[in-house]
């Protein structure tokens, strides 16, 4: 519940606090996180934790056992003057971060970024693992990850997609979607809204509104997801809004009955992307979701009206060569988070130290990618996470996005008519699916449990593969 | 900071949450102000409280030591299952309030109440007072104030005003201001927004939006008010806006140095609203004021372009009987309160039972309105105050308005052309001296000695009743 209140805090500070507000704001998100670390490292919990373990618990008693014991035993172990520490660091490194971004210097950052891999490492050691320090790091956002078998299957990933994405970007582009003249905010948020609520988001448990960064709250009824909007460009809100809304459908999927325990929270980081990356990429860029909607989206930007369906599907697939991760079409978006799992391996493994990232990143974008890196800036300095001391979380994206597949295709083979449910505006059989397989079962079962359950199969990346051939092949009129 | 957490979840419930978020966040709240209330009892703060007391301090510490200490004696005094089952009944009386109110019958109330009164007599009786157990519950609100006092002041208060009252009332009374047509909401909005900033409303520390019941929610540098509108009625938003803006020029008039400290918080609620009764009434309904600020209303309400000033200005200082003390006019309020002070007394003296509560209203109401009570939805069951046990609350709605004559008193004396800076749009100088003589010290004062300090004298009901006469007397072409 702590938790949940510490969520608005966040929400209303990227929303609708005024500029002044910072200062206190910051103090009042240190005082509730630090009651929340004092309730969560407390001898009460400790004892709470003992007792219940002699006791016989129903199933859903021992999951709930399971979860508050681990979250209790990671926390304890870390000593509070580290938490300090990488908390201190964190702000410090984030100003830095900014500047070094802005003023394109990775070196005003590099003393910031050795000092937060540092506090990781104790941290790694004083939580334990298996195999590998790195290991711990990711355990926190993708539970009983190992690093051997992202190892392996971003091996085997990366080896079928670069040929992929090789052929699909040595073919003629098509053109990105244009829609001259400004379709004003409120036309687009309406549109959105009525797109968002047609899949399932519910206003009555959940809000819609504005951000710097979209992201979406969870505080049990009360989901709230952010997008921004650009006036000119019909779908620089849209599949953000999307991608938000496939995150909240996911918290609008927990049993209220178990809401405020671990059985009404997401298994992992990844699984929550596999969420919104399905909604975003697999419903919201196929041609079956377009084929109902894009009459509104004509509708609210004119500018369309010239641009057929099958253009503007075209258009919203295109495949480039970019730099920036965020802005990466579903095709290299993978080659962006392999990079950069690469980059956090080496680093934790000792194999670089933080002063040579910019050269480990260079080089292997463009042995990924094909073009070569024109500054730090739209290189390793492009995103917020290693600043914040996120190492681990970056896999969590690929991960989502190969669950995202695997999913899918299940899906595929049982729902039956589920393309011309989508096509004639009818996505309520899929989020039936997605809810009885997935969403209700909160952290009853880790990823990889859920998704065999769920799938009849452990994680194979051949679901995105064959996801990408069976999609792009037609698209480009190519044999992949 | 805790408590400012807090109070943001508060506001946002008004504001922003959908509904399906009730549930939560009423247990979001609870669990906070478990914490809260643990924190405040706990053994460590009692033992910084002793181990400072033995410190040499600055007179700023000796302030915020002084507060501390309050707040710890007070709250570790009440046992915590006392505690839960004021917050328990509080919710269960609200329930039954509501559906007493709708349903016109006092007896679905009462139990509740009686219940309510006797744990907060329990209360008392744990936090100890001087001569009667009601003045532990008003300390609560107006720390310092005595039964006592009040008692004499009410009842000079009472002689002077009832007889003023029946006067006025026995003459005969201007239209209500009324503008055919409707004011789209947008456009109230932004009047308001454009009257409150320029009384001082800082935005870059503040917000304005909308709820079911207008209020002030202050956060260090971050104060918000809501307001609700009505399409058809040009000062249905405006007055409560006002009044709502007075509250936050006070809390925005603190000194951000002492941000999160008693220094940086209201000496009481009376001294709070009188704050807001200042700008709202002795402003906001003065000449001066709407000779600069009336073509603006009249452009957003053109229904109002048929409407001369000094009508309108009639309009808004209309003086009736009625049964709502919300919808009171500034000469009857106070006689609104002090019935409603009357009955507590009554019932913490030992003089009625909470069942005789109707009988006892409706006798004074007539004594003091001159009118019969119609029903108890418009007597005894208007306010939800007692029903969430805030006895001790209304008298200080009263306090406010006599504090807010006597500065206003000595605004006119020592701000020189104080009403020709309002005609001309500048209420700077009067925010000035509110800045420098209240604002700025928070808690350092008692409300008694903050007002002595300020205006040169100790609490005298004689500025109300001068004010009333100055204004009341020309207005309706009678001798007062």
């Amino acid at each position: 519940m702590l938790e949940q209140a510490a969520g608005l805090l966040a929400w209303d500070e990227q929303t609708y606090m005024p500029p002044g507000g910072s200062a206190d704001r910051a103090r009042q998100k240190a005082a509730l996180s630090g009651v929340i670390h004092e309730r969560l490292t407390s001898k009460d919990m400790g004892r709470l934790v003992r007792a219940l373990k002699k006791r016989e618990l129903s199933a859903d008693g021992v999951i709930i056992l399971r979860e508050t014991e681990r979250n209790w035993r990671r926390a304890s172990s870390i000593p509070n003057d580290l938490v300090r520490e990488i908390a201190h660091t964190q702000s410090m490194a984030i100003e830095a971060w900014a500047r070094a971004r802005q003023e394109n210097k990775f070196k005003l950052l590099e003393p910031w970024l050795g000092k937060m891999v540092c506090l990781r490492q104790r941290e790694a050691e004083c939580v334990g693992y298996g195999d590998v320090p790195y290991d711990a790091l990711l355990d926190d956002f993708e539970p009983g990850a190992k690093s051997r078998d992202i190892d392996a299957i971003f091996s085997r990933l990366k080896a079928k997609l670069v040929p992929i994405a090789e052929k699909i970007l040595g073919e003629p582009q098509p053109a990105p979607v244009k829609a001259p003249g400004k379709c004003p905010l409120e036309g687009q948020r309406a549109f959105i809204m009525q797109v968002c609520t047609s899949i399932g988001f519910d206003l009555g448990r959940g809000r819609l509104d504005t951000s710097p960064h979209p992201f979406t709250m969870g505080a049990g009824n009360d989901v709230r997801i952010t997008v921004r909007y650009d006036e000119c460009d019909p779908t620089y809100a849209l599949f953000p809004a999307l991608h938000e809304t496939g995150h909240a459908l996911y918290e609008q999927g927990f049993l209220e009955k178990y809401s405020g325990t671990p059985l009404a929270e997401a298994v992992s980081a990844g699984l929550h992307e596999s969420q919104s990356r399905l909604w975003e990429n697999m419903v919201g860029r196929g041609m079956p979701f377009w084929s109902f909607h894009y009459p509104g989206l004509q509708k609210a930007f004119p500018g369309l009206k010239k641009t057929p369906l099958p253009e503007f599907y075209r258009g919203i697939n295109a495949v480039r060569r970019s730099f920036i991760r965020t802005a990466a079409d579903e095709i290299t978006y993978n080659l962006h988070i392999m990079l950069r799992y690469d980059v956090e391996a080496a680093i934790f493994g000792g194999k670089i130290k933080t002063g040579e990232i910019p050269s480990y990143w260079n080089e292997r974008f463009e042995e990924y990618l094909g073009i070569p890196v024109p500054d730090d800036a739209r290189g390793c300095l492009q995103d917020i996470h290693w600043a914040v001391g996120s190492f681990g979380y970056f896999p969590t994206y690929a991960l989502g996005n190969l669950y995202a597949a695997q999913f899918w295709a299940a899906i595929r083979w049982r729902v039956p008519g589920l393309e011309e449910c989508i096509a004639s505006g009818d996505t309520g059989p899929l989020l039936g699916w997605l809810r009885k397989n997935v969403h209700r079962h909160g952290k009853r079962y880790r990823a990889a449990e859920l998704l065999e359950k769920a799938t009849g199969e452990k994680l194979n990346e051949d679901y995105f593969i064959g996801y990408v051939k069976e999609k792009y092949g037609p698209l480009y009129g190519i044999r992949l």
